[in-house]
């Protein structure tokens, strides 16, 4: 099964339009698990467990295993998820970009290290740099587009004069953003085998609305409601496809970190459902 | 001493331009080094030591060592470098670029965990995606500007329409490019504390020679001679600082792979020597 088919599966059984973002931070763990050799696997195991029927998806950010040697804590993690919750897909959130050789490497690390089903990309190399990924053929890729922390504006909100090579100056009025560009070329011009998805910040909910002008019925990732104070009616309202799908609306930190004793999970568990029933609300009110 | 301090030091002493990049790829190590459980590592460091007094700058490539579980090999090489040649400031190439909080964990990955010297990030998350890497004031923060690939130009090369808050609509005539705004916005804005770099790719010796012009005196990296077919000439022309540094070209595949057998390290000597005189001769016509 594709990625693509996978979150479709995945949005229809759970009925859910919530994805768990896995961001492990030890100092913020529960004392029992303080010190443990594998205590990142253990923490985040237990929350994907705890939250599997509550999602469309899992997002794993790899530099917090990175940061702290955890690479073989990573591959368990995902073996975990892929063997007890078949039916979510595992995005690594990784945002890798490089010219297509490396790419290639980066794509092998993703994808046949890791197993995950999608990745997060950086457009900025452009075109060929996203190649490598889009060769595995049942594999997703989530590029980057509008960003929600505050320096995302520096770059994606730039105005482009005369966008070569699309219709993206067609769209909407004052011109071309940067972050319309990257939607334009990646929905009709890069996704010719329909792997992509993009990534839409959920604080800027007007641009959210914008981009799901441009791409039609993409699947969008959305970071940025929970601690990055996101607004989930507007999220939901501007993003959401005719059949109530399309979107991963991302929360890490809130429901990792919603309990701090032995009962972490069940801490987690309470906040993914009423996230998750948030969501729903929402889109009922849509 | 700081980055920028090594680098400095590196081009006075070894009068040299080159960067050797460090992408070990083990298809095609020589036989002798095939199977070993240490390879990458026996293999690089090998290239390092052969090329040391040669070089101004180390590059490895993590994504090499990512795709083969290879990370401790990573982490033995750079220490070996540090150790046995201390005035070479080793750039890990990693291209990372995320939010604040994930940009955290990253530079503890890069910086603490690999101890490297400097780093290669992507601007297009934006200002605040950087400052944690700044926070690290020895360190070198090389951003992408203009990269060596053909993709590179899909979003680059974009034309801004009066591009907000800076000054660089006023470089060049034509309009401003995306790598321009990129240019001036990090020499100009983010390079408070004279930690930064560029890279600039070698294949586009004109617009290494605009990034010169809206830099100053800002070190560039500049990838893409040797296999991607860049000019030296033309690369050291338009690039040089009037001191006759300012620039760490890079050549990888070309010095990594030129020799098949036991005596790899001294053909790869050898590649890096010529190319270094080539980078001498260049500046001498200058």
């Amino acid at each position: 099964m594709t990625f693509t088919q996978q979150l479709a599966a995945a949005w229809q059984t759970n009925n859910s339009l919530l994805c768990v973002g896995l961001d492990p931070d030890p100092a913020k763990f529960p004392a029992h698990l303080q010190g443990k050799p594998d205590a990142i696997f253990q923490f985040c195991a237990a929350i994907a467990d705890a939250t599997a029927d509550l999602a469309c998806a899992f997002k794993p950010q790899i530099a917090y295993f990175a940061a702290r040697r955890a690479e073989d804590q990573l591959e368990a993690l995902i073996a975990h998820i892929h063997e007890k919750h078949p039916g979510i897909p595992v995005i690594l959130d990784a945002k890798r970009g490089d010219i297509g050789s490396t790419a290639e490497q980066y794509a092998i690390e993703a994808f046949e290290r890791y197993q995950a089903d999608a990745v997060t990309v950086n457009p900025y190399m452009g075109r060929d740099s996203v190649e490598p990924w889009l060769a595995y053929a049942d594999k997703g890729v989530i590029l980057l587009c509008r960003t929600s922390n505050p320096g995302g504006s520096d770059l994606q909100f730039q105005k482009i004069a005369d966008p070569a090579g699309t219709t993206a100056g067609k769209v909407g009025a004052g011109g071309t953003a940067l972050y319309e560009l990257v939607a334009e070329k990646v929905a009709k011009e890069w996704n010719t085998t329909g792997q992509c998805a993009l990534v839409v910040g959920a604080t800027f909910p007007g641009e959210i609305a914008r981009v799901r002008e441009i791409v039609g019925d993409l699947p969008l990732l959305v970071p940025g409601i929970g601690a990055q104070g996101g607004d989930i009616e507007a999220t939901v309202k501007a993003g959401r496809t005719a059949d109530g799908t399309g979107l991963m609306i991302n929360s890490s930190r809130a429901i990792l970190y919603a309990g701090k004793g032995e009962d972490f999970a069940t801490a987690a568990a309470a906040v993914a459902r009423a996230t998750r029933d948030a969501l729903r609300e929402a889109l009922a009110r849509c």
